[in-house]
């Protein structure tokens, strides 16, 4: 039996969702994969829990049920910082799942390359960290041999990672067009049957999926980020997140979608790549797809990609899901892919 | 550099792809992976030729244009078996791409088994060993340690396999449905435009789709094998391939199919999973589907699945495969998986 020890860093609702999978496989993780996460480490916004012996998966679930955050568990300590919680325990594997901070990436940004360096293992929900070192990141990881892996941050459980970088490998992607913010996709639907982006926003949050402020999800820059991700991963793409053309949908009135309804067509905020020859021309912005088409069909909480190349022509791919389970189910794939490698 | 010494059985579209693409790729494969695949064996059904310090790619590609066979190659030998190749040149690597033979999985399955028993890795494009032997060729890849795998079997280059084994890791299926034969869903296309079978199969002929019998595709058989390796992939399926349920495309008439359309209906060839409690219900079975659904889009040269889970909800995945390239990039992907495990 291989024996993790793990920091899990946020315990929203990401982490909340991998404890509950963990407390339900356990069994079945140790008998096919030879693996036991032990959880030495939490950290949330309230503060940092370290106990080198290990939090049982319960009594970590019944504190956040009970008090939300880690303030009441045992070796709380208000002193150390996230990144000495690496010096201390000397973790096989970090999750980062925290709440991105899209100005610098910390503390995640910090806390990851950290652990890096110890050679510990990373595997990120949280997209930031690699909008702001991407590359250096994967530095680290090659030079002190700890594994980082991501396939949470784009599309939730959908593998769009994955599949480009274990599936397509050496294909050319010829062209690229998805739907990555469910939020967005579902406002858009909801102004379509005649609603108000008011009410849909208000919607979205009360099912938790849109942010306090969603601007982010509404100006198109959480799509961006993702198609980023996805061309970092994938291809030579060595250009920034402020070289992707963005435009969001705040100014697509209801009248828009109907008539775009009428003619058989939806409007959908897509992310697009195409190979300019030297370089890619990238861009999230509002299109007109016909209903009947793979983007079309993408309603609501779902979320899509197609993928043209050279070698496989198309692969389509959508998910639905509306319970963030999936993106926590991705993290433990990740989790279990990083810790059966070495 | 890592060498790969490789044997091709079978110089059929798949074969050939993977060697159009290896050359095409060759450099790439050594940045990226390390890797070269150096062809020391090939067979077709004129015979077997041998060569340990290894073929050029360019010499197979030009004699299969010039000739079709094997025949002419240095290193012809009239007197060797299939499994004589694996005694004498002691690959790493079997590529098996045999047309199968669903009698009894031979030759191809006696040559994976010894290759397997050599610690040989072994790439399937064949289905058939897999149908006699799932068991006992991973079996033999365990207590040998060679690898295995066959992505290619089900839907060509779309990930099917390997998403479920590698992304959906310990999620339980409580549904799946998809459409695992392009040959019978291009037939019910003709035939909803009015088209007769007739003339549907020999056009899927002309295209180097449908086989001189294509009744393998239209009777079903075909999607019930790749029902029977997904769910013996993925599951604890202990059944055999006699029991799933089996109905084909045969009897279905140009009426049935625009009766149907006439409701906003489509008549599709469908594989389905359902589980039972203690086993699964497994059927083939031409099915209506809502034309907007997403097995009701995909169409034609399209195959799809749709995977409904605990953790994951429902992700689905279609490709549109015209060229048989996109098998030939599956059986690439698999062996340069095998390869960089080790």
């Amino acid at each position: 039996m291989k024996s993790i020890n793990t920091i899990l860093f946020g315990l929203g609702t990401v982490n909340i969702g991998f404890l509950k999978i963990l407390l339900s496989r356990k069994q079945e993780l140790r008998r096919r994969y030879n693996l036991d996460f032990r959880i030495t480490g939490v950290a949330d916004s309230a503060g940092i829990a370290i106990n080198a012996s290990g939090y049982s998966y319960e009594e970590l679930l019944e504190l956040k049920k009970a008090k939300g955050k880690v303030t009441g568990l045992k070796g709380f300590d208000q002193h150390i910082r996230p990144e000495d919680m690496i010096d201390v325990l000397l973790p096989d594997l970090l999750i980062e799942s925290s709440p991105g901070n899209l100005k610098d990436g910390n503390p995640g940004l910090k806390l990851a390359k950290k652990a890096l360096q110890k050679g510990c293992s990373v595997v990120l929900a949280n997209k930031a960290p690699l909008i702001f070192a991407f590359d250096e990141l994967h530095q680290l990881s090659d030079a002190y041999g700890g594994g980082l892996a991501y396939s949470a941050t784009v599309c939730g459980g959908l593998p769009v990672i994955n599949v480009l970088k274990r599936d397509l490998k050496l294909a050319s992607l010829t062209h690229l067009r998805g739907i990555f913010n469910a939020t967005s996709n579902y406002i858009l639907q909801e102004l379509e049957k005649g609603g108000t982006m008011e009410g849909a926003i208000r919607e979205a949050q009360r099912l938790g999926a849109a942010e306090a402020d969603p601007s982010h999800d509404t100006q198109g820059h959480d799509t961006v980020n993702k198609l980023y991700i996805i061309m970092k991963s994938f291809t030579d793409y060595s250009g920034s997140v402020g070289d992707i053309e963005v435009e969001g949908i705040q100014h697509i009135q209801p009248g828009h979608l109907q008539q775009a309804a009428s003619q058989g067509k939806k409007i959908k905020l897509i992310a697009e790549a195409i190979p300019t020859g030297s370089t890619w021309k990238l861009s999230v912005k509002p299109c007109e797809v016909n209903s009947d088409s793979f983007l079309g069909s993408c309603d609501g909480w779902e979320m899509g990609i197609e993928l043209h190349s050279d070698f496989y022509e198309c692969i389509y791919m959508k998910n639905y899901e509306e319970d963030p389970l999936g993106t926590s189910a991705a993290v433990l794939r990740d989790a279990i892919d990083l810790c059966t490698e070495k």
